[in-house]
């Protein structure tokens, strides 16, 4: 079986579905992910591909959306959450070095909660201390450590291969050169990892 | 069972995999849908939420996403197709016309069949023609009547009702007050109607 990277930036909403359930999913079915966090702003702000600023009506359906398909994954978030999130590129910074030193999805998970459950914007406090606490790591050191340079550059690197990947949103799962965007799309990329094809 | 208002526009991309196979999933799961034309491209220019346009690399992983679904629902499209078709507002016009007469759903598929599968815009020659003649309609006749004033007012009316519930774009599912929009929201739109909540 094909293993899928799972592209993702902490500040997408529908990442929130994904990034709740995925640990379940992989173990349920059997399926390995790599995940991978990445600055998927820079990107939209680059490709004029921003999905909600300015979009009242898109952005009330997809919080409908998303309010609808949680209890689906036995998730039961308060939203709308905080949107969009100011700290967005520093709350990737933080799972850069998480994903380095080994705690990303812990702390993906953590900080999600803490967002769409509690009402605490990613990447800024309390959001920070609380998901670092609450997943054993010492918000000071983390917090530090996310700000400097070789983390900063580790993520813009991540950032340029999703986007020379053809990665243009979060989530997007990506099998071998196949690429599958949104949360709706886990099933196709597992198939896909699977069989080479869907259905 | 609540009622089911297929809400889609003629020029959508993603709408020739609901079109395609959406008589086969009503006679299958018993489910009856409503089909309602409108002016998709009117709405999203109002909205400033344009999918692909200056998007390229968002255009192109829409056409390898249809691409890879459209054997699961046994369709064989040659893509890309010419898009985004310039006589978009006329193809609804006919659409408009074929509902009042009762043949909405033959023309949809015959004019998406020719857009998707042999390359012609739709909205224009020969498309129009062919389209019409394949399911016995007077190729002279309709695109005469689909010009008049009355079938202009009547497709604003229906795009002015699409807006005011809240559609923004094509396909989307009405159900009651609820909309779910995409071609992978069909089976959310069928649970919702039959159970009032997904999953």
């Amino acid at each position: 079986m094909t293993a899928i990277d799972f592209w993702f930036s902490i500040g997408s909403t529908y990442s929130y579905l994904t990034v709740m359930r995925l640990g379940g999913v992989a173990r349920d079915r059997g399926v390995s992910f790599t995940w991978r966090s990445f600055n998927v702003r820079h990107i939209m702000v680059e490709q004029n591909n921003v999905p909600f600023k300015g979009k009242p009506v898109k952005e009330a359906y997809m919080w409908r959306d998303i309010e609808r398909r949680a209890p689906v994954h036995g998730l039961a978030p308060t939203l709308p959450a905080p949107y969009p999130c100011p700290e967005l590129p520093y709350a990737n910074q933080v799972a850069t070095l998480a994903a380095q030193e080994g705690w990303l999805e812990d702390y993906a998970r953590a900080t999600y909660r803490n967002w769409f459950e509690r009402g605490q914007p990613n990447g800024e406090e309390p959001n920070l201390s609380n998901s670092l606490a609450a997943i054993g790591q010492d918000p000071e050191r983390v917090t530090r450590a996310a700000q400097s340079a070789t983390i900063r550059d580790a993520l813009a690197r991540e950032t340029r291969t999703a986007q020379d990947l053809g990665v243009f949103g979060s989530p997007t799962f990506a099998v071998g050169g196949e690429l599958f965007w949104g949360d709706d799309r886990l099933d196709d990329a597992i198939a896909w990892a699977r069989h080479g094809r869907l259905g």
